[in-house]
């Protein structure tokens, strides 16, 4: 079966163990746990890491737990604001989409754009019209809407709190802040690596602030030579330090491990002030999953079969 | 008066010398000239290499004869959408515009976005209503309407051109093609470095792509342990390949010289298949342009003073 293997995220986020309901963490734990095992099926019947890494995030997407698809944060307007993007560690090709609003599953439109034209990047109307012609799912925006997300708008939405945080919807009752986004990291059984990342921003951001997720190199890179990697945080640091491709950089150059070059990366985002986690994934299916905050949604499955899931360090 | 250095690009492309009219190949020169010598004379008064690469990069976007700014080719709609992003070295501070068609000037944007909000990328209306709040030039869509550019739009507006190549107008008794964008890369008396790139994308260009300008990383970087670095040409390869940065990764991990670094990064794009190429300063104030393609209209000058211009090998 080849070394296969898979690593999730949900985002990063300042949670503290022990401050959320058991009945949340176990829905989070039950959602996680259904993605990761997803993806893992593709692995292990012999498909391909772009399509691991599309399936479990597709998952996530559905989910209204996670910043992603069904669930995402409202932006300034009121409306939920997506962006995606995946790539091909065998060939370096990519996708992404930023800023769209009607397509159920951003991750797959990503996919579309990376194998259906010779772009990466479509953004708003433009991309969604793609999305359209090539047959994915369009949804009313309203199939995005979430109670418990439109309740943190609504608290946020006449403060300026977009320039002040990233927080992202949890029951009041809980302390903490949690980052957007989803992502996948996969090794398949031939030895291609894939990395995908889907987020719904920041809650109430304004502006059209367009983060690191859609972008290749900040957010999302995957290269059969080095690594896969999907960030999560705040974007703004992974983008000022192209995070992603800086992982797979240090392999490449510095001869690092995977363990050595994603602590240096994550260490570099704290030294701008920035927090945040990514997973990764390199050639030889060694998993990581570092993070600088006090919690990150995450699984992550080997050869071996064995399923983890985490939340906090 | 310190290393000073300046490089700027107005597009690389596959003219071939002897086949423009002289008029226009004096025209381009002479633009050229006048915007690397208002970048130089910023940095010969002590100015920033931020503000530098920023007045270079003005004057070529107020100029019709690069595609950025007035001068912009249109979109499949019709529409002039103007992508732009600037990068200090100093700080890895940030900031770029996607997808605007109202702001005069795409890289004072970019420079705003950079000094006076906590995000990079604004895209759309969203940048717009953001630029029009921090005081910048909001003009009408006609304003960067151009005759020659429109009449290529005609003739190409029916075809699938965008999926085809990345030309832009010229006139139609110059054979081959000229790709988009331009840019600036400075080192200041001080020793910081900056980075700046601003474009009109593709002609008949659809679905709102968006390509390697605006991409931190891709397009446009910047850091003053390196150098400083923007790209021009087929940008969807310069996104797959994180070039910008690359080179810096190049220089810092691998212990490239700055020719050592550009030239394994232009060879990387060619390999992909991609065409282009880019100019960058290092912190030493060497300079360099190089490019795949038959010719990148560029012009650049050190602390000697010296003047050079140039269009084809």
């Amino acid at each position: 079966m080849g070394n296969i293997a898979i690593a999730i995220h949900g985002g990063a986020g300042t949670l503290m163990s022990g401050t959320i309901p058991a009945e949340i963490e176990k829905a989070y734990h039950d959602a996680l746990s259904e993605s990761l095992l997803s993806g893992y099926h593709v692995l292990s019947h012999g498909g391909t890491a772009i399509d691991a890494v599309e399936t479990a995030v597709r998952l996530m997407e559905d989910c209204p737990l996670f910043n992603a698809g069904k669930g995402s944060v409202f932006n300034s307007d009121g409306i939920n604001e997506m962006d995606a993007a995946i790539m091909n560690g065998m060939n370096l090709k990519a996708g992404a989409v930023a800023e769209v609003h009607i397509i159920r599953n951003p991750i797959s439109a990503a996919k579309a754009v990376m194998n259906n034209s010779p772009h990466i990047l479509l953004a708003s109307a433009g991309a969604e019209k793609f999305a359209g012609e090539q047959g994915l799912d369009i949804v009313d925006t309203s199939y995005f809407y979430d109670e418990q997300r439109h309740k943190q708008w609504l608290l946020t939405k006449d403060k300026d709190s977009s320039w002040a945080g990233d927080e992202i919807a949890l029951p009041s009752d809980i302390k903490g802040k949690k980052f957007g986004t989803v992502g996948a990291v996969a090794l398949d059984s031939a030895g291609n690596l894939a990395a995908a990342t889907s987020t719904g921003g920041i809650n109430n951001k304004k502006f059209g602030r367009i983060g690191d997720s859609p972008i290749i190199g900040a957010g999302t890179y995957a290269n059969n030579k080095t690594c896969a990697v999907s960030c999560t945080g705040e974007g703004e640091y992974f983008i000022r330090n192209v995070s992603a491709y800086d992982v797979s950089a240090l392999i490449e150059y510095k001869g690092y491990s995977l363990v050595q070059a994603t602590t240096e990366v994550i260490k570099k985002v704290a030294q701008l002030g920035g927090e945040g986690g990514l997973i990764a994934v390199d050639n030889h299916g060694t998993i990581v999953t570092p993070f600088n905050t006090s919690s990150m949604f995450r699984g992550w499955m080997d050869a071996t079969g064995q399923k983890h899931i985490a939340i906090f360090r």
